[in-house]
């Protein structure tokens, strides 16, 4: 009733019904009336970092003393041909600044870290704990998938939401993946928000009100947290399937000159760069400027990429896929697509183009499908650029011949074009800090 | 999410929602962040008698057509001293309209219709519905308990909204209470909507909302409902409790004449006949004046009394205790009691009043308390009047000795006085129709 009535809770009672919620107290009907309440009235500040604490406080907290330096941890609140942590990560590991991460597996339209890496050869995503941080503390990176029993308050209250409408609160999205990042235990927290057709947030004004809550829970638990807020109005890079972005990550991490780059190339390596270097800057005390050319140095020597074969190496991988990627997982059938009639691209229902992929087989529909890690898409036309009907636009990568022709049909749809040239978006919308 | 996005829902979707969560297939859950979605956005004129007729739906409908003539009922709201049911009852009985009546029994502050006449000797509330109808037939009124499964629906949704903080919604009381008048199966529906300190609705303006809604209710269902506003800022004539309210009611329909009359009585009077004027209204088509003044000679001509007696016995009771209320169940002690300082009677916490009759024995905690018939408050003073030290401002009718003291000193405390003269509400505050 003091929420449904507008009222401010109190520490005590955001923990009273927290932990009543989670230790089975207060049933499931009240709770939801209550986050029905939350999502009308809202939340301050104060309620929402307590909400927050209590739920990194139901369960375990990953205990990172025993690593060395300034932890720093990046967080994607979910897009499509995300393959930022690839390059990100080894570039501040070669930098001496330790990564230990850990990611989850793709559900929907939008693909997991974990997925991914589990396409090299003898990858081993769930090392123990004590393997983890030896690890980082021997070469400076780690990735896991998720272990323990981090947040579970928050895994309770979310699956209530999803089955009452109360799922697109501010405060309840932003307390839900604080509470995670807050249990992980790192000291530095850098969030790229996405924002787009193919994000939770469409617009801008609520991706950035979204980083602005989860970078006062951050500053406000005493981690150093920025919020990046970057556009998913299409696929990041060029590729979207599970081998496919480990592929482009890879190319990325092997050039020597980052000037001369394909357009799509070039918005992954800006998304990369900008991540790479607030984490940077929040391990240390230089300047953008300064953090940004330390980062790209690190790729164009190529101490990133060698770092990123350490690191698959540490974890029982075939470091020769790092070094040549054309011996990562393919799928039978490379398919060309093309548009049925020409003109710019104007606009990309983004997480149509995660379906496809999805339908290819390289998606989960639940948590419990299986996925065909060779799959995938190649697109080779963006936002702004003219596409004729003798272009190729993109590749489906498919095993399953059957299902070709609705995904490039599906692909053709989610596209649409103009007469008008149309500029794209910029790729970096905002930095909260 | 409809609900929750201020959307209309259709005639099916409320079908859908109450039908799924009356039979199990909405989990608790779904609803109350339905229920709190609808406190939020509202219901408009269609969706409240949509709602409304599918919980009427939901279990038996009581079958009147046995019944000859246009069948009329009222309903209260809830209050404190309100024993209007004994006058007008037998007043429109007398007048040839037939009342087949289904009451409750009182819970909380409140009293009930069925509780009261448990007092009169052998009296039987729960004849068979064949026994009703005969009698309806026979002598033009029957009163029982609520017998049958009367919309269970809204039964099982209060439920959910009492623990889930949803009872304060205007579509949801409004169609929780026309659900049950629905399926009580009168043509002509009469509620007297109380608002005051001793009411659900403290000030006018909701009193009036609610009354509009329900009678729109009605009206939209195709039957005659009129809202009549009255005040519940103090008990409803004199006396509080079981037997003493059954006593008062006896007192008026004994009256000869109208206009000579205490203050306290007066009130009771007023809304009394104010009822069965609009009551007598709904069954024929005479004026509200002509109407009211055959109301007012059925009193004073003794016949509305002989139809109560009549009425007494054939539900088994002892109609010597209607011409002489003396013989109703006298309380052990009756206790005068004394205001500590004098000045003008400026307002009562009415609510507070039904709680000293019920810490008397007279009311019910839960609906399992037993209750005692004998005990009550019988107030001398009402609003405007001026009470000296050495005046009895109220008797104490108590069969406990030992909660004497706390009765009297929490009946003081629950009335204000002031030195300047208070003007009293007026009794009708307003008709809906």
């Amino acid at each position: 009733m003091k929420k449904r009535n507008g009222g401010v809770h109190s520490k005590d009672e955001i923990r009273y019904i927290v932990d009543g919620f989670t230790n089975g107290d207060i049933p499931d009907y009240q709770m939801s009336a209550w986050l029905m309440c939350v999502y009308f009235n809202g939340m301050n500040k104060e309620e929402t970092l307590e909400l927050t604490n209590t739920m990194a406080d139901s369960g375990d907290r990953l205990d990172l003393s025993r690593i060395d330096g300034i932890k720093v941890d990046k967080h994607s609140t979910g897009g499509v041909g995300d393959k930022t942590t690839f390059i990100v990560a080894p570039i501040l590991a070669s930098l001496g600044v330790p990564i230990a991460k850990m990611s989850g597996r793709g559900l929907g339209h939008t693909g997991g870290t974990i997925d991914k890496l589990e396409s090299i050869e003898g990858f081993n995503v769930s090392i123990s704990e004590n393997e983890f941080i030896d690890n980082v503390n021997n070469i400076k990176l780690s990735l896991v998938g998720q272990t323990g029993n981090l947040a579970p308050a928050d895994k309770k209250i979310y699956a209530l939401r999803d089955v009452t409408a109360a799922v697109d609160s501010l405060p309840l999205i932003a307390s839900s993946i604080m509470s995670k990042k807050l249990a992980a235990g790192a000291d530095v927290i850098v969030l790229d928000v996405k924002c787009g057709s193919g994000a939770f947030m469409k617009d801008e004004n609520s991706a950035s009100a979204l980083a602005k809550t989860m970078v006062d829970i951050g500053n406000g638990a005493g981690r150093r947290t920025y919020g990046i807020i970057t556009d998913m109005n299409e696929p990041l890079g060029c590729k979207v399937g599970n081998a496919l972005e480990l592929y482009e990550a890879i190319e990325v991490l092997k050039l020597n000159n980052l000037d001369n780059v394909d357009y799509g190339i070039k918005r992954l390596l800006e998304v990369s760069l900008t991540l790479a270097a607030y984490m940077l800057m929040g391990a240390s005390s230089v300047s953008y400027d300064e953090a940004r050319r330390t980062c790209e140095e690190a790729i164009t020597s190529g101490k990133a990429l060698d770092k990123f074969a350490e690191f698959v190496a540490a974890q029982g991988g075939n470091k020769d896929m790092i070094y040549n990627p054309d011996k990562l997982p393919k799928a039978r059938y490379i398919v060309p697509v093309y548009m049925e009639k020409e003109g710019y691209i104007a606009s990309c229902n983004t997480s149509e183009v995660g379906m496809v992929n999805l339908i290819l087989g390289g998606g989960r529909e639940t948590k419990e499908s299986k996925i065909d890690l060779a799959v995938g898409i190649d697109i080779r036309k963006h936002i702004g650029d003219y596409v004729k009907v003798d272009e190729v636009f993109a590749y489906i990568h498919a095993d399953d011949e059957s299902i070709i022709e609705e995904a490039k049909q599906r692909l053709i749809n989610a596209y649409k074009l103009s007469a008008e040239k149309v500029e794209p978006e910029k790729i970096i919308k905002g930095v909260v800090e």
